[in-house]
């Protein structure tokens, strides 16, 4: 037990750093080419790294792809804690500013990976059981970040359900976003809905 | 010339028999096993036609998939249309009941085929152009319906992008209900979207 640690060696570095290039390299794999198209060799040569190197980080498939979108999704939360103070203060223009923050993160290539790791955790057993997991924990933690961002009191009526409601459209709209850029239609939907879940968060009383 | 449309043979009802069994079969496939696990065979021998009686009905894959997608949307909202008149009259509890037959229509099998479907187009040429085409006229008939049902008058700001929202919420439900039973969760929702969406569409005025 004499290893520290807070001290890491070059080779635990580069072990680190071998990690997190397999586990974009996966995100963006399965983004373009789906479940089917990706295969840890596909993600190892994208990453630079050898087919040996890439299983003893990760033994599995499910292990590297469900690890890569669980990995992304923290980065990327954390990515948009860090840009907090960039959002302005509080009030209508907030609110409509952190729906377009949560609807961007259901829109671009991490959601399109983790829709067909869920399309294909829904056939292949192998999946399943991690993919729910991994669902709830990404769930509780989106629900966390839109509860903070948007400062919602959930002990009032209806509001935890209106945060939901926002994480929900969010996913259809990234949904509906696969295929064509929809992006025009969104920001009609997405303007209406803030007005409404403002004055929720925050009625107006006579 | 000799035909009339209006009188068939034994063997045109067979015919047409026949295709509406292997639509039907395919979407059941389609929604069980995926894209990757529902071949054409597949379908033949759950309808119990030959591969080569279906080959004649839908030439490609893609043929039967797409044509099986779009024909049980329109079926599905035949039905609703026919059973139209069990829905409350207008008022908040028209518009729960309403938005509650819409989220169905999004949380059931056909839901799951499509979704199977839209995510293999996501990655395979040979279907996306095809399914472009199929989610625009899903789309408009789907909105269509829920104008009409939600009595929406889409002249008034914002009417037209609740509605939109609600179809697009829907579709996030959906996916939410995919790899877990979401339904205790998803009704809370259902209560609270609907009281905000009567409220848009008819304001009390003061």
């Amino acid at each position: 037990m004499t290893s520290h640690p807070a001290v890491r060696t070059p080779q635990q570095d580069r072990s680190r750093a071998t990690r997190a290039r397999l586990l974009a390299a996966a995100v963006d794999c399965l983004a373009e080419l789906g479940w089917q198209g990706s295969t840890v060799s596909v993600v190892a040569e994208r990453a630079g790294v050898s087919r040996g190197a890439a299983q003893h980080h990760f033994p599995t498939r499910e292990d590297l792809f469900t690890a890569a979108v669980e990995h992304v999704t923290a980065e990327r939360l954390a990515a948009v804690r860090t840009h907090a103070d960039e959002l302005p203060a509080a009030g209508p223009d907030r609110t409509r500013a952190v729906v377009d923050m949560i609807v961007r993160l259901y829109t671009g290539p991490l959601f399109r990976a983790a829709l067909h790791l869920w399309t294909a955790a829904a056939t292949e057993e192998a999946l399943r059981e991690r993919i729910i997991a991994l669902e709830g924990h990404v769930g509780r933690e989106a629900h966390r970040a839109a509860v903070e961002f948007l400062d919602a009191d959930e002990s009032r009526p209806g509001v935890r359900e209106s945060v939901q409601a926002t994480l929900d459209l969010a996913r259809g709209l990234g949904l509906a976003n696969l295929l064509t850029d929809d992006s025009v239609r969104r920001s009609g939907v997405i303007r209406q809905w803030a007005g409404v879940l403002e004055s929720t968060l925050r009625p107006v009383r006579p």
